[in-house]
């Protein structure tokens, strides 16, 4: 096999780890958590489906794909931090650039750039299509509380005033976007899904 | 809500539910069965991977990502059929039509018809990006068995030969990753995890 194909195949074996972490929040049915391979299929069939609402609407929809495709990759090694998670959050951007490294590293030469420097760009959101990708990844879970009677927030203790603090960036990306989150929130409110 | 969103997320809410369709392949650590939803975000990564290997190297990748990403969503409806159950496979073209009428139809009107006609490229392989990806979708579950040792292949009795057979196609999108799938399929027989 040429070493190209098996530094590839190598890839993409490994990322099918992904398939094993798991996330705070449930699939739409409540019946188990949701894990990172299912959430970024998700956030790339929203990106499909929601790319007119970015702030920006001439973004390249296929760079914004490939990030949301590639953006846990990293929690391979490093697993999923709950967004509200401060401890957990500690030293988070080292390890990830590690993982980053090594799991990107695992391509050739002219691939791993592009992915490293993808997933680096989605983690800065300085750029049109990394703020809509982001503000996807912010909505999902949002959502998905939502529509689980508000489970991963409960289970953890979290705030409505917690939530738009954390996820308000979504503006950015998709003001659009924001606004509908913002009305999901307060339907969540007065479900009981959410503490004010 | 403006009605062209509300319909945009019914359709997002409605397609959480690939996350249940249970494929007859594992996971590549064997812990359990692969979903529908976790399989497409692997073919939608392995078109942003080997995009090189297509027949024809002019190929649109976007559409061939979002022929992955959409490709099983009538498996919501319809459950997924293993490629070499042909009882199974009996009605299953009418039954995925109707599937594919509900479940794109979900979407604002112009979204509707692009998804529903990628879904129908994907199904009749006329074009270079069906044919690629349709080549990947055979091709992940050819080394989701090898790196399995088989359990699929195993589970159902079947062989090489029919591997082969059912599999061939991949040829015609993607030659040099099927000349790598007859060698993977060589690999298994000598190993033990496929009959001759």
């Amino acid at each position: 096999m040429p070493d190209r194909l098996r530094k590839q195949m190598e890839f993409l074996i490994e990322i099918d780890k992904l398939t094993g972490v798991l996330r705070q929040t449930l699939v739409l049915d409540g019946s188990r958590r949701e894990n990172s391979a299912e959430h970024s299929w998700n956030l790339a069939l929203m990106a499909v489906t929601l790319a007119e609402y970015s702030a920006d609407i001439s973004i390249d929809v296929l760079r914004v794909i490939k990030m949301t495709l590639i953006h846990d990759l990293v929690e391979i090694d490093c697993g999923d931090t709950f967004i509200y998670d401060e401890v957990g959050g500690i030293g988070k951007v080292e390890r990830e650039r590690i993982a980053a490294e090594r799991i990107f590293g695992l391509l050739p030469d002219n691939q791993s750039s592009e992915l490293r420097a993808l997933w680096e760009e989605f983690e800065a959101r300085q750029t049109a299509e990394s703020r809509f990708a982001a503000a996807l990844d912010r909505l999902q879970p949002i959502l998905h509380n939502y529509h689980t009677q508000g489970a991963a927030w409960k289970k953890h203790g979290i705030t409505s005033h917690k939530v738009i603090e954390h996820n308000k960036h979504i503006v950015e990306g998709a003001p659009k976007l924001w606004e509908y989150a913002l009305d999901v929130i307060h339907q969540a409110v007065e479900q009981g899904y959410l503490d004010m």
